[in-house]
């Protein structure tokens, strides 16, 4: 049977938020943590939007975490679903930072996380196929294999000389 | 001039949380960003009792979640620097979920996060070097460098052909 | 001298929201304070991307609630700055809950919030002229003139005979 | 069958805040978002006295702000329903902050929320009638079916040259 | 100088909460650790409203819960100042319990809470005299320097052999 | 039938929690009932791990606050079991208060909390024996029969004559 095709863009999602005191540490800035929940949020949106079903968080790909962002910033992400495999979708997050007053803006930060569609038992049921269609989204879904392929590598669960897509990422022949 | 030494085990940290509804969803389930939050405020904890400074995250590396942690479990965190560079310091932590009334407790999830101590305007100040004295404690210091390597990698810092601590991880020569 | 101008889209904003938990009553529908919370947050941001100040809320028009939304449900909040006077802006919000595993999505809120910009010591300053370039956004712009005298009379600012823009509202001459 | 009849004031409500850091915004003030989140509790209760049942907010009339409320301020919101229709009630909140270490104490808001009685599916169910019995809780009583059907206009439910009550608030005649 | 004096009824404050899902443990039931914290708060209002002052809690007496609370109950608490001693107040507590759709309401707390009236740097302040008016408020009085022995007592810093106040309370002449 | 036996180490908890901003007064120290709070959690958490039944807090002893804790700092709170009735566990909780910048660090508070083991219905049930092993536990565990006592005294659920253990404390014989 087909499995069914569904637009990456389907799945965007635009989140805002403003930088409160309890997210914040003694210095006035955002707490990493904080940010990596809502970065998780966004995401889980995206990937909800793409399947229709209740996703749960499968993994985190590294996040870092460049300039402080302060107290009574706007917190912009935009999400979207980069591809799917069987039931597990990888989301691909954008993160500005703007203090509005002062009039800074910069991007704070970028990751990729990784959903599992379930179903009301929680057992993990299949999603449409994730289609891109401009060379930005077509990038980000040739990528997900490699990146998929690293996950697995580090998470002990596939050998490193099977790692085949992840050669190129370390320019190995 | 020397660097002050401190052990490693002198931040360790342990962290006991219970699951509250907030912190679910519809499955009632934990959910990745709430998990997150207490990581990285857990992990933060054992970086300031290393620097004795303020710190503030650097980055995060791959997090996978295994198992969904049910509404009213204790989560027990434990976090531990495993290497001091000059301002940043590497923080292991390990994340046991347990559902007391059902009797079952599993290990949810394990990640390294990357600090950085600040002085009280926000700049990266000298931390002491962390000094690792159990064999568990020598393993996480050795791989330190080659968590590190990936890190910069991974954000373009660091070029493949320079990353030789790397290789071994990848069993290339 | 010349106030500057800038079109009303620059203050557009997208906020998107998971219905949590505590969002919730015991029928497990959002509250409506707490959609009001969220709608002064998108709103807030609006107003403070036109005037790149802090802003404070200064009233907020009838709101009324219709269907219930439900936990777990994504709610999707847009609000953009409609006209402003010397230091107030008038803001519209237009939101969406959507059930996404149960396919359910409808409009579920619609809103005028006014907000005063106001410099470091909390006094009133001025704001940029807002340019209404689209047909809806002329609109909302004529009728800015009529909610405001609308706000203004039911403050007991403003004499009935003196609401000569409510005229057209109640269909009088 | 006669409908139960019960007094306004058995469904007087008391609610005192302390404005904490979460609260407020970058000026160390309340947020408007926030003050109607409480003002929506605080009424909600005073439905849920007087009709014995889950309810949910059906409307808000316009709410207007004054001054700026300080962090750790008190803050007082006292609710009384006014009227009641078929299973919707109408209740008047009044709000004032204080500021006790300084001794400075000010209304700051006074709004009219509805609610609507629903039972535990969620429908609309009778409430029982309310009987003012003061001067004042007489005055709130009558004003209700004017500002009735001013919301119902504001929401496009009612034709103007229907709007009988409302002449007199225009005094049109 | 003459201390001033301020009636014990000035000080009396209501504060009603609505019980949330994230206050309630796996039952369903409110959790004791956040009824404190709302007696708390309750209290230092009342403390504050005595003295005009910022207070901070010097001591809890022992608090004991009886039926559990419900999700979705209100929660009503009444707090009054008893005595004051130079700097530092207690606060009696009353809080009730009321599931409104079901009918049910029960007095579920009673307590004392303790507070030390400090200026902006934190040094206890002196308070004015507190005095009683109605029978009740007596009783309260009369009784507040043998609980304060017995907190003395129980923190090590009263001998039994001086508590002379305590006697009456257990019988021992 | 032989009830089974436990030894109190094997309820050890600790939790660490870092001050966040809306945890403090306007001084920027810790509310006292949100110490509590954090209490009411880590003892609840003991007295699971002892019984594996889900607990409510049954009662909490005399809690006395000695300095400020700072914004920022880290509290970590140990908690153990002391002894269990029949369906009831006194836990004793130890607080310290560490600023790590400044690098104080103190015992702020000492407490014992009272809960009860319940099945899903809410009724209690048999909990094993606590089974003391040092010369801490032991003091611990024979102070907690005093304590009761106290506690139905206080509650007026025993008649001071009958408190034949508290006899002791009060150097009465």
């Amino acid at each position: 049977m087909m499995r069914k095709q569904k637009p990456v863009k389907d799945s965007f999602v635009i989140m805002t938020e403003l930088v409160l005191p309890n997210d914040t540490n003694t210095l006035n800035n955002m707490m990493g943590g904080r940010m990596m929940h809502l970065m998780d949020i966004a995401a889980a949106i995206a990937a909800q939007k793409h399947s229709n079903r209740i996703v749960v968080t499968a993994s985190v790909d590294n996040v870092s975490f460049r300039e402080g962002i302060k107290l009574g910033s706007v917190v912009t992400l935009q999400a979207q679903v980069t591809r799917a495999f069987s039931s597990s979708m990888e989301v691909h997050i954008d993160v500005w930072a703007e203090d509005i007053p002062s009039g800074t803006k910069f991007k704070s930060n970028e990751a990729f996380f990784t959903f599992v569609a379930v179903d009301q038992s929680g057992r993990p049921i299949d999603v449409p196929e994730a289609v891109p269609e401009t060379p930005e989204e077509l990038t980000l879904f040739d990528g997900a294999l490699r990146r998929r392929q690293l996950r697995l590598l580090l998470a002990g669960r596939l050998k490193p000389e099977d790692a085949t897509e992840l050669k190129s990422m370390f320019a190995i022949e």
